[in-house]
Formats: C-alpha cells, structure tokens, sequence
C-alpha cells in the first residue's frame, strides 16, 4: 500500500479514497474473517448462488435492516450486490426510462453521475448547504424536479460531507419526494457511522410516506470494501416496486450480473448477527478521534476552512480561500501541487472551492499529513500572520 | 445442496446446471483453497483492488493465456470480471452501437441473448451443426452478416454441445470473421476441458487474423464457479481494439461494476502458476469417463439420441425423438415429466426436439439418473422391442 515519493524521498500518504483498511486501526474483526474462512473451508460454497443471492444471506441482511424500521422487511425485498457501487447501477438501472432525469446532491459522489451517463439518465444537481449543517436544500430540489424526474438521491451518512441528516430533516426530504410522486435512493454504504450528536436514521423509516430503494454493503462499518459485498433494498411496505415487471426487470439485471463470491455470501449471517458491539464502539472512537484531529488542526491552517465538524462517514469537505493562496488556481491545482510538494494526496469533487480530505487515516499518518497540508498552505498563502 | 422428491420420496437429482462443485469427484484443489485463504489471512487484501483488477492477477492471467499463444499478451489486455458472465456483458457492451446486431449459435448459452437485449443489440442466430461435430455453418454465418454486424460469438469447448473445434475450423471461422470485419467473440469459459481426441486451440492463436475478445474465468476449470473471477481479454496483436475511445469506455464500464473480492484476485497468479498438473489430469479422466458413461447409456433408452459423442465442456445435447415417445408434446414438456415422474431435472435450450444434459456429475449419481430416463422414457415409448 505504501509509496514513497521520488522527489522528497518521504512516505506518500494518502487522505483520498474511503478505504481505512490498510490502517491497523480500522482493521475487521475476526468474527467476519473467521466467517467467511469457514465459508470458504467448509466446500460446501464453492458453486454458483442464486444471482440474486443466497437466501440466508438475503434473509440475513432483512433482519438486520428491520431492526431500526417500523415494518419487516422480507428476504425478497434484498438483493445481494457486488458491493454498494452496483447496487447503485441496479436503482439506476431500474427507475431509467427514455428522457428520465434524476436528483442528485452537490457535492456528491461522483460514481452516480458515471452510472448515469451509462444508463441513459440525466443527472440534475441540487445544492447542499454547508452553513446549515449541509442539509438538502429542498427548495432546490422542488425547482429542478419535473415530470420526467424519476427518482432524489440521498447519501446519508454524507460522503463526502460527513453530514448526518436528523429525523427532522430526513422527514422533510421524503415528504418532497412523496410530492413530487419520485421514490428516493438512499444511499446507506456509511450507515451506522455516526459519531456526532445525530444518531443515524435509516431513510426506510419513511418507507410509508415514500418508496425507498435503500442501497448499503459491509464495506464500511465492518472495513472490508474489498469483500464487494453489498445490497439493493426495496423498502417499500406498501408494495409499490412489487410490480411482476419491476422484479422481472430485477430478475433479469442480476441473471447477467456477476455476484459477489458465494462463500463470502454465506458468511454474511453470522458477520451481521455475530459481530461484538464492541467492534463497532471501537471504530466510532477512532472516527471520532481521526475526525476531530482533521476539524482542530484544519482551524490552524490558513488559506483552508471545514464549515462543519464531521459528524459521520470518512469524508469531510474543506474550503480552499483561493484569495489567500498564492499561485494556487483552482482546487484541481491545490491537489496537484499539494502532491507534488508534499507527497499527500487529497482529491477534487468538481466545485471550483472545495476539496475533499478523507480522515478514516491513521491518527499519525493524519497528523503528519496535516502537518504538510499546513506547511503547504503556509508556504503559498500571503497572509500568515494571523495564524503563527 | 440436496432436495427430495415429495411425491417418490427420491432424491432430486439434477443433470441442469453446469456447476459440479456440489460432487466430490469435482472438488477443486487446496492450491487454489489454500492461495484464497492466505489471501485473506493476510489482511492486506481487504480493500479495494483496481476497478479493472489486481495487477499481479492482470499479469498473471496475460501470462496463463499466453503459453498457448503465438505472441504476448500485455496486463493491460486483461480486465477482470465477476466471472465469466460479467465477462459476457463487457464484450456485449464494447460491440453495441444503436442498430447494431450480433451473431450467436443456435443451441448456445441463453445469457448472450438476455445480455443483448439489455444492451439493444439484435442477436441473429446461426446453426451449428450435430451431423458435423456441431461445426458452425459457415454458410449461415456469412448470410446473416450485413453491415450493422458487430461481433461473432463462439463457444469453445462448447456449451451445450460438448464439441472441441479443431484448429482447422477455428482457423475457417476466423477468416470468415476477418471477411465480415468483425471481431470475434471468443467463449472459453471450457477452456482445457478437453478429453476427447482434439486438443483445445483457444481463439486467439487467430489474433493476427482478427481482434479476439477472449472470455474466460477459473470457474470450471478449477470448479469454482461461486469465486466469481473471471476475465475479458483482448486477443489482439494488431492493437485495434487500443484506441482511446475502447480503453475509456472499458475503464468507465468497470468503474461502475464491482468486480471479484480482492482477496480472491491477489490468489489468482498462486492458483494459476502453482496448481499441479495432476488436478487437471484427474479433472479429465473423470469428465471422460462420466460423459463416456452419458453417450453410453443413452444408446441403450429409446426415444432420445446423442449424436455426438462428447469432447469437451460439461454439457451435451440429446435429441428427442417425438414420434416415439407417448404423451410427450415437447422439449418443456419432456423436462416438466420427468422432473414429476423421476425427479431428474434437466432442461431445454429452446430448440424443439432437444434437451441439455449435464455429465459433470459424480458417477453414481449420473448412472442413476440415467437409469431414471430410460424407466421414463420406456413408458412412454410406443416402440419399446427394439431395446429390451
């Protein structure tokens, strides 16, 4: 995982891709490995699942999303996914039809507007509002929508915002979508790693209110992105993705769709049901932790601003004040540059201001990285002053 | 794995899916097991490969596919997939432009035509031919060309009809597609397993010729088909399928697919350099003997006929002979009956008169069910003298 930068001779350290794995501290926990060894040992799971997955698997992931729902869900509600990325290309996929359009947050993750291209769907962009703790911005929402609107994104917890949306506000988006007759994907793949105030609330609590294709994977809360196991939910308690076509459209999808291996497949009960509470305190004291360095030590680097303490995820967006740093064009330039100088690489998400820094990090590589990101910015910035 | 019958109180026995990881004789090696295990014993692996895959895996599999080739492949020819059936959609997609058509054999693997409905491609079937070995008819071929035909796909070792091509009639067929100007499409998913007298040629020896998409995966040579690794290949020596457009479009294809767990990639070039010879020896033999024993018993059960005997794969097609079987109306219905009257599944390729019958299948299980066949198809024969 580690390169070394030819310039500098130093350890290039990365701060831009949502995977902690490689850190000790962010390391599974053994009752996911071990399951998925006696998967894989047992030779009972070496041949094909069912394309939509195995049915203890699906019947699994059920149980544990219906425990913080107001209705259960039923195993054929689930579809077994390589990963949350396809489980995006199978919502996509499912609400295109010719000249359709879908909602999309700004910032957000750039694999939906990609999916989309691909599916045929154009992507409108409703804004985010960093100032008020990066919640939707509905009017905007309510503006873009048409009658070819087929569906509103929502990544709650946000990537790459490291926002988490209270009931409250959670309410409001489904009573848009409810209006605007659109079901809403709601993008979970960082479900449950809330570490703020805000708990997490699954957006199929509004299941009733609104149809909810609820998209999520064992990628993050149990650090194994590379396993590519995730799911496609309908949670939908009043049946309105039930249609025969709708599941033959499904049915069809994953028949010429690769699944994830069959033995991890078969691990996945006893990682959802198995796995110590413990595990998972312990990942959110070093999100908190991580996410906290990166807020504090940001406030000390001129020339960069964090709007709002991270509160979930593994992401956190930084505004760049361009008036400050010198020779520095744009945010694709600050990334460049910052790699260059100082062999730590953050990336771009497409606004000309922001960049977006990724904290699931070691505490000292963090550190360490922050340290040359302030050296950076106090090096191009023409105001240091106030600062030093 | 194993189901019984309600009405006979009979084990189900199936001949309907081309997966023999369930028998024992077809267990694969503890190489391949062993290299999966260190893999994810390792944590290093836990995270995300390249989208496109691993590249020690790329580099081993150019290297596998090459020793039988007469250039090299590059790392960069190789992407890999969630086994072979993702393999089938990024060719199917690469080829597909608005009114394009493909050309597929009839019988062939009913997931081309599902894949290119969903990419709107036209699929034009061409014959193969039982009296000749199942060659393709290349008359048919060059017939149903026109200039809105993208690709040819050829099945070798052949799935369902157990033909291995010789180089000659590889050699006609690659011709034929370098006159029509299209690429091939080269399934070789069988590929090796070949018992019959004919060596297995993969396409790609014709790269000079014509551009080959070579598909392939470990999951029937090393009886994993629930590892979900596959791979798309460009067997392509001339470099035309190397322009930017193909590269980005691959790249883009493959940004929005999960692929295959990366621990299950990082084993690839252990299972593919270090599995013994002996495993494919004895993966061989047994395939020659239970296909031996299928051609075998069928000669002896009126009213179907195998006309050829099998070489390769793990599937081969049987003929129905409705004139002599009473009440049979066709191949669905042979397949319903039997299911009910003998609980043996096997299933029908979409062609009247005839029926799919997997032999990869331990032998005593195979000689049982076979023996089912012939109680079932003597009682539904009018003509039973000749053969008792």
């Amino acid at each position: 995982m580690e390169s070394i930068d030819e310039n500098s001779n130093r350890r290039v350290i990365s701060l831009g891709l949502g995977d902690p794995s490689a850190h000790t501290c962010f390391r599974t926990t053994y009752v996911a490995e071990k399951a998925v060894l006696d998967g894989l040992q047992s030779q009972k799971f070496n041949g094909y699942a069912p394309t939509t997955g195995l049915s203890d698997a699906r019947r699994a992931i059920a149980k544990y999303l219906s425990c913080d729902l107001p209705y259960k869900l039923s195993p054929y509600d689930v579809y077994i996914t390589s990963g949350c990325t396809q489980a995006i290309d199978v919502a996509l996929s499912i609400v295109a039809r010719p000249g359709a359009n879908i909602l999309v947050a700004r910032p957000g993750f750039p694999i939906y507007d990609l999916c989309a291209e691909i599916r045929r769907l154009e992507v409108r962009h409703f804004d985010l509002l960093p100032k008020k703790g990066w919640e939707v911005d509905i009017a905007s929402v309510e503006a873009l929508a048409d009658k070819n609107t087929v569906a509103l994104v929502i990544i709650n917890p946000g990537n790459p915002c490291a926002n988490v949306y209270t009931y409250q506000h959670l309410k409001k988006i489904a009573e848009t979508a409810e209006r605007l007759n659109i079901p809403l994907i709601a993008d979970e793949v960082y479900g449950h790693l809330a570490f703020g105030s805000k708990p997490f609330v699954p957006m199929g609590v509004f299941g009733f209110t609104v149809p909810v294709l609820t998209l999520g994977s064992i990628s993050k809360r149990w650090m194994v992105p590379g396993w590519s196991l995730g799911w496609f939910v309908t949670s939908d308690p009043n049946g309105m993705f039930r249609s025969p076509k709708i599941e033959e459209c499904l049915k069809k999808y994953f028949d010429i769709m690769g699944g994830p291996a069959t033995f991890i497949q078969a691990a996945v009960p006893r990682i959802l049901e198995q796995t110590d509470e413990a595990f998972f305190v312990n990942t959110i004291n070093v999100l908190k932790q991580t996410s906290e360095i990166c807020f504090n030590m940001i406030k000390y680097i001129p020339g960069i601003t964090c709007p709002q303490k991270p509160e979930g995820s593994m992401a956190v967006m930084v505004q760049l004040d361009l008036s400050l740093l010198h020779e520095i064009s744009d945010d694709i330039d600050f990334c460049f540059k910052l790699a260059k100088e100082e062999a730590v690489v953050v990336l771009p998400v497409g606004l000309r201001d922001w960049i977006r820094i990724i904290f699931a990090v070691d505490p000292s590589s963090l550190e360490e990285a922050l340290r040359r990101i302030k050296s950076f910015c106090q090096r191009h910035c023409n105001q240091l002053q106030d600062y030093q």
